[in-house]
């Protein structure tokens, strides 16, 4: 270790390692590299550099598995230098974290221990936008002795949602007001005129997660009542939802796992009788994937006409899962969506013919082969709507986040208020390459949390998450300058 | 005129005279300058040049009644010339007519019949976006034995509407189908992002045009019965509108005007037994408009409080309008909401709801004085919808135009199909300059209507509209050569 600190000593630049080289971090990395250079952003002096300390050029170390896809990522961003790094390579991970005082994990969840663990070792501080999990979060008191700083759920959902979250209660805290409910709602979604499909929805990467991400099941609390929504229950309990000052945007929500966490989290469990986090869909989402799922189009056992190599027509497969066998039923539309109506899978007929709408937009009744790979209707399911749910290059897509918190205040002037914090963001086009809002939204956040640490602004050690205010005072103050459109209202 | 023949002669450029100098002026001028330079779209040698005769540099004159807004408009268009012009100064209007090949009549609609008498008298072709008045049809025979073209309806409604639905009707005509029903659809409207208000709608230019047409009486078939709504219960009539491939926009729709005129202009009186044209809206529009004119918000008659140059505040109008004497009352959304519900100004509690919104959003429960301008309760509506529901410089317009057209097919083949096309433009921004989705779906069809005459492709001479497959066949191909996004399905 001795040689690798003479190293850092030396150069003089200030050094962020990102781990990861997928969409997110493109964002993070230009944003990081631009810092002290004439690209520069106008906020940085604002927010960041009124401490005696100036900060240097920021250089970026984008580290991937595969170099090229590195290499893509800092492509046009000065200051950065693309490397392979396997993070299961000891020497290499200790190699790279040792020439830089800030790490951003932008890599899968499960990997963030060994990170984390590298960081503690070199005493260098650990960035990620992933949930803090038990394995992490265990880690505080060694990151106290250690004088680092392991910043997580620091993205868009974890991350934006939390600052948003916390300034408005801990705000109507400061005003002794009590929160009464606390409903928050995310999407990652097409923009609507991308939404051109009749699910209304389109996949940025594999389906299979989204898909299964739509059968866990939720917890919440409604007027002071707990709901518990099974699985197999969660796209039917989809909502109608539209945000008052949006209402041209046909929503719904679907219950996002356990909201009560956050009662904890938020330190408002014991006031706010309503807590409530949903994901955020364009109506009829919830209502035509209930309807694939009773079909069994998302089932993951091995289907028996796919076995031993067969390989049966789309069509072959889904008149068998809508158990006709004459292959001459089921031609048109109405015909599909008479039998999905006649077999039950759905309560009104009008979810029926939009059912079929969507088994017809993804090909699902062609007559063409299953692709060799498919071993279960659930796989047929996520290759077609790999393939015809996807952007296009000039599409974009959206990411909306909205808050709504009801403040009891108390005494003589005993009122409620309404609190409301939007954030709406858009894919971006550059020079034909597109930036994605999901991109921007995770990544973005992300590389504020480094500079915030690099700028000494987080001076608490330990494990974090947004949720404190020396983290999203600034980080909010940040995104906004950068340009977020955070829109926030008391009604 | 001699000499001014002797001018046209000399000038080797062929000329085109816009006559407006407004929004929609620009991408016309743009596009008509750009023929023949090296800005010349690519399109234009597919579709315009394959006839013998090459068409020349097309040369631009914007003419204005104010000469700055004529430069403004062709500021950064080579082969432009602005010029001041009053169209009721017989003599100018006939020198710079006489300059040209074809006229483009952007003005109000009671102008054209003074240009279209010009052209005839000059021989010059004319193009207009504003639907044929009687007074201009009836100057077809005159036309003919001028040898010129008069082609009206060249925008987007009129325009587009009439292009998109006339290749679906002729296309199914020619395969011997008879169309069972015809429904239309298009708007004018905020994107979604920019919808950000309780009215979900935005102004462009001044509200009072729009407001009062919510006020026209409309007529339609809807299966074989014809349906009047008288113009007070227009807004009352709104309907609940999903487009099916996009979802995501909560529409409604408001029947316009007397859709049976369509019938007879696209040949189907006699066939179909629906023909409905609506305006697009996002929804809760209609029911929200609806109750602001009970409340008697859009009166065109002298309200007292106003008479004499008094000028109340507009909550004092507002508390009056809602026959409240405590000024001390109706002060929070919910008052305001219960207080309209009470009075019987709608239905449902949301909507009253929705109008409170849309009263404090719009400022009129200020304690602001009324502007000395307003003598009516509309002229105060109308002053504060044009503030705050402008566009900021950022937000960008939507265009929504769509058909869907059911056609029966008889013999042994016996069937009905479904056709639909769909267009959807947004504003652009160039170089921090926007030019809204309207301006652009108005002006283009416009200026390729002057180039198929100018390059010989329409050969009918008379009073026309793009009804005509002479028009449309080229006209569709150049605009979605250009890049609108004209989409055809038939399901």
């Amino acid at each position: 270790m001795e040689t690798e600190k003479e190293n850092r000593t030396t150069e003089r630049k200030t050094g962020v390692l990102i781990l990861g080289a997928g969409r997110v971090c493109q964002p993070a990395a230009k944003l990081l590299a631009s810092i002290g250079t004439n690209s520069s952003p106008q906020w940085y002096k604002t927010f960041l550099q009124d401490d005696s300390e100036e900060l240097n050029d920021v250089h970026v170390i984008v580290a991937s598995l595969y170099l090229k896809d590195a290499e893509e990522t800092i492509e046009g961003i000065p200051n950065a230098t693309a490397v392979q790094l396997d993070v299961q390579d000891h020497v290499s991970l200790f190699n790279y974290i040792s020439q830089v005082e800030v790490v951003i994990s932008l890599l899968p969840p499960s990997c963030h221990i060994i990170v984390a663990n590298a960081c503690l070792e070199l005493k260098r501080h650990l960035v990620t936008a992933s949930y803090v999990d038990n394995s992490v979060s265990m880690l505080d008191e060694k990151a106290k002795d250690a004088g680092i700083t392991i910043l997580g759920e620091m993205g868009l959902d974890p991350g934006i949602d939390h600052m948003m979250a916390m300034k408005m209660i801990n705000q109507a805290h400061v005003r002794k007001g009590k929160i009464r409910s606390f409903n928050s709602y995310c999407g990652g979604l097409p923009s609507p005129a991308a939404a051109n499909n009749p699910l209304a929805y389109k996949f940025s990467w594999n389906p299979a997660g989204a898909i299964r991400a739509g059968r866990n099941p939720a917890t919440y609390k409604s007027n002071g009542k707990i709901i518990h929504v099974d699985g197999e229950d969660l796209y039917d309990s989809a909502e109608r939802l539209r945000i008052p000052d949006l209402p041209a945007f046909a929503l719904e929500c679907l219950p996002n796992r356990n909201s009560l966490v956050y009662g904890d989290l938020y330190g408002i469990a014991n006031e706010a009788s309503t807590i409530f986090r949903g994901t955020l869909r364009y109506e009829g989402f919830g209502e035509i994937m209930g309807t694939l799922a009773r079909i069994g189009l998302f089932n993951t056992e091995h289907h028996p006409l796919l076995k031993d190599g067969k390989r049966p027509t789309f069509r072959a497969l889904l008149l068998e899962l809508l158990k006709i066998n004459d292959d001459g039923c089921l031609k048109r539309e109405e015909d599909i969506a008479e039998r999905i109506f006649r077999l039950g899978y759905c309560k009104e007929k009008l979810t029926a013919v939009k059912a079929a709408k969507t088994i017809i937009f993804l090909g699902l009744n062609e007559e063409t082969e299953v692709h060799v790979s498919c071993q279960s209707a659930f796989d047929v399911s996520c290759l077609r709507m790999e393939e015809r749910l996807a952007y296009s290059s000039t599409e974009q897509d959206m990411v909306l986040l909205h808050h709504e918190v009801e403040v009891d205040f108390p005494g003589d002037q005993q009122h409620t208020e309404k609190h409301i914090a939007t954030l709406l963001e858009f894919g971006k086009t550059e020079n034909g390459n597109t930036i994605t809002a999901m991109a921007l939204t995770v990544g973005i956040p992300a590389a504020i949390g480094a500079l915030l640490i690099l700028g000494n602004k987080i001076k608490t050690r330990g494990v974090l998450r947004p949720i404190l205010p020396e983290v999203y005072v600034p980080a909010l103050d940040i995104l906004q300058a950068y340009g977020f459109k955070l829109i926030e209202k008391t009604e």
